[in-house]
């Protein structure tokens, strides 16, 4: 490894078990160096296995939920304390929508769960940052990071609420990255990571042949959790200070991709079935 | 006038005086043929001089808080009604903070107005879409429209939550237009306007020096109410079928430039005082 | 109609046959009350149809390479001796690729054909745009549209160096928008069109399936030739005169979109075809 | 430093003297651990202080003209004889406009001159691609970067046909990246850099004042060349390799902003002055 966060202290949301991105993240955080500090919910905590990734990464854990404000104020003032000084970066990997879990389809909305969508995929981020910003938590030339996906930009089928929740997100990233910038020397950006098999993600439905499409698109294959690890560790250290309001493709190339050879080969056999002869 | 709208009925949301974009929308729609209603919240409707707009275009005022689902039932069904059938346009121009107006700078947000901002700005166009979808209140080939602004993609210091609210709404213009496309062929835009001064911009703080840079910068000079009003007319027309799930700049080049010659050699002036001698 | 073009004056580039987008377009323009003289290559003029056309919009053939300034002053020039005075639109639509006609893959590109492929696609639209600058042969409030499409953004297979072409195209577009708007009110666009059947288009291999993909991609369907037509004619109006520097997408959606329903739902069937049991 | 580069092989053309970006380039990667030939042309060689650099960084010079295929297959060729083996990195950073240079505004362009911008500033890109591909001469996983600017996508009154040739390299880019992603695993991506003072640009009149308005709006400032340096280390290392195809913009936030308070309170200067009272 290359002590690339040698030094470094941080706070890592949103890790729950091996397939998570923020626990591979940690992984490799750790590997090159850096300290850190764990938060997730109290129910995540249960059914999770984060006390298996402290153990590993030497890491306390502060239980949280991302869209109270008291709660996050403990994990900055916490983290502080256990890390003996201000951060240098923090992952936010935090999404849900029950209008997604209940397979309730984007015209007919729940709105109750709407705002809830928003205020834990998105608002939790802004909390963050606030927090962060009024504790003045963050070191010079800090770097903060949040997980978004393409939905943000274009639309996906099933991906409902969580596409204007990923907007919503990089929206905050980019206005809360300009004050944070101006004023702290911090950056601000989001990564749009590849469709990742997470246990979070594998309860959406057809998932898979979306995996299979991406894959076939994407001149590189997915980008996977690992790959996403080793990005964010570049993300994190002081390689990339001027890089910031930025959303970060890293997903082997999708995102400039309009079609490929092998997706419409794939594609072209099931027009072979449709009209045999 | 060009007939572009004869025969086709609509619903106008957010016109207050005769500075409203939406006020201008509703004039050049009325000489191109069109018959619509107008609708805003009580409040505006006692403040404003919507009544004069009505009278001058032959139109009903429905009064409607676009935030409460059973108050635009109301106001699709009346419209319906009055218009004798579905609606073939609707026009989203609807948008307040208060923390804009408050003062209440981006890192403080207070979360309660944010979430207000959010409803009120933005949500309310998923609103009107989703019982627009349910009451099946538009006609095949429709065009349903908010008005956004380019802070939606690029920070302005000062237009603070707002712009995320209007991230918010393009990602709902897009989430909810795959949906009305396929299922209904409606097509659902927004248009991002050049900075207009309405009576609710005006109450913004250093707008006056923002609109003269923007002028400065934008070849064509800001686009006003009545161009957007035209430009509106074509979007709302049969020749603009296939526009859908876009966001459109309306604004006389300015979202296409780095820097013009007329904005740096005002912004040069600026450099002389600095340094004279 | 709508008279949207009555006494507008303009120059049509590029059609062939009536399969030609440039094609639908003077019909539509002529439909609209437009008088405008059409120009292609001598040998397009052999090979097509354009007699036929001519004839039926009552307008004027004026032979030109458009890669040659010569040719070009003299249809801008015969133009305005035909029109009588000023032109208000002039269309560009052309493309041509050697590299993809004779199937050579990119990474091998033959660099004479590679600039050729260049100066026909889209140098020749600065060509163009010099010319009627250098003769101040456009009126103020004109507007000069180029037809673009998708693959300057994202990338195709087998669209091969058109792609660089589009890209170049754009930024062309965008480079002259900003002068000829400035010095002379003229607004200059381009439209990214869905893939479309023309005579030039159905030489491509493959293009039966992606035309197939994205139409089930697009919420809206592909758009076609006449819808092309309608909306050209919106942007050639006078009811758009504050947008330029623009790259339009007129595609059913399908530039907004990142996996639909029914493209799924087709792809899927090619994975049962390779997963069978 | 962290051998980021250790054991990787590269070839970075374009340095010329200590204000290059690409001579920090090479300084960071020499100190990350790579090793590396740098080429540029004969002129460059005469006037710049290239030997300096290759003795600094233990590497041999091999002088080439980017445009010229027979001496792009020298430079890989010898690279890879000189290294012991494939390189795993290559830089581009060429430009050159004598449009730019003879202060030719772009309406009039002289087209040999646009033709050689388009050569030297973004085909010579292809051609390097080219003959690293037909060579087979790039490691899996090689990561080959060009420079870029953001006047590839907004306009920039004096950047003049350098826009255009910014344009086609990106596209080159995303088209090659394609092909050598699916082929060879090889990634290929941009860098949208801040302006930067460097000999060749600071013969560019007004950019002075250029960079004191980027300065004012990016939160983070405008990034330096060293800046860039580093940046372009993590791209070459083995933690980004999914990403490809991607436009990356490095310039301290100013791509993302609209208007900042910085530069509107400078700007406001120039209003005072104007509108004295």
């Amino acid at each position: 490894m290359n002590d690339l966060l040698k030094g470094k202290k941080g706070i890592i949301f949103g890790a729950l078990d091996e397939k998570s991105m923020a626990w591979k993240v940690a992984e490799k955080a750790y590997e090159q160096g850096a300290i850190f500090t764990l938060s997730n919910t109290p129910v995540a905590l249960r059914f999770g296995q984060l006390d298996e990734l402290a153990k590993k990464t030497n890491s306390t854990i502060i239980p949280a939920d991302a869209t109270n404000i008291a709660d996050l104020y403990d994990v900055f003032e916490k983290s502080m304390e256990i890390l003996g000084g201000k951060v240098d970066f923090v992952l936010h990997s935090i999404g849900m929508s029950l209008n997604v879990r209940k397979k309730i389809p984007y015209p007919e909305l729940n709105y109750d769960y709407y705002k809830k969508t928003l205020d834990i995929s998105a608002i939790s981020f802004h909390k963050i940052l606030q927090v962060a910003y009024k504790l003045d938590a963050v070191n010079e030339w800090g770097s903060i990071l949040a997980l978004s996906y393409i939905a943000a930009q274009r639309t996906l089928y099933r991906y409902n609420d969580m596409a204007d929740a990923k907007a919503l997100l990089e929206s905050i990233a980019r206005s809360f990255g300009y004050i944070y910038g101006r004023e702290k020397k911090v950056r601000v950006n989001t990564i749009s990571q590849s469709p990742t098999m997470t246990t979070a993600g594998s309860g959406v439905a057809g998932i898979d042949s979306l995996i299979d499409f991406t894959e076939r698109m994407s001149p590189l294959g997915n980008a996977d959790a690992v790959d996403l690890a080793d990005y964010t560790v570049t993300l994190f250290s002081d390689l990339t200070r001027k890089v910031t309001m930025q959303n970060l493709f890293h997903d082997g190339g999708f995102s400039s991709m309009g079609m490929s050879l092998r997706a419409m080969h794939q594609y072209n056999k099931s027009l072979e079935v449709d009209f045999p002869g």
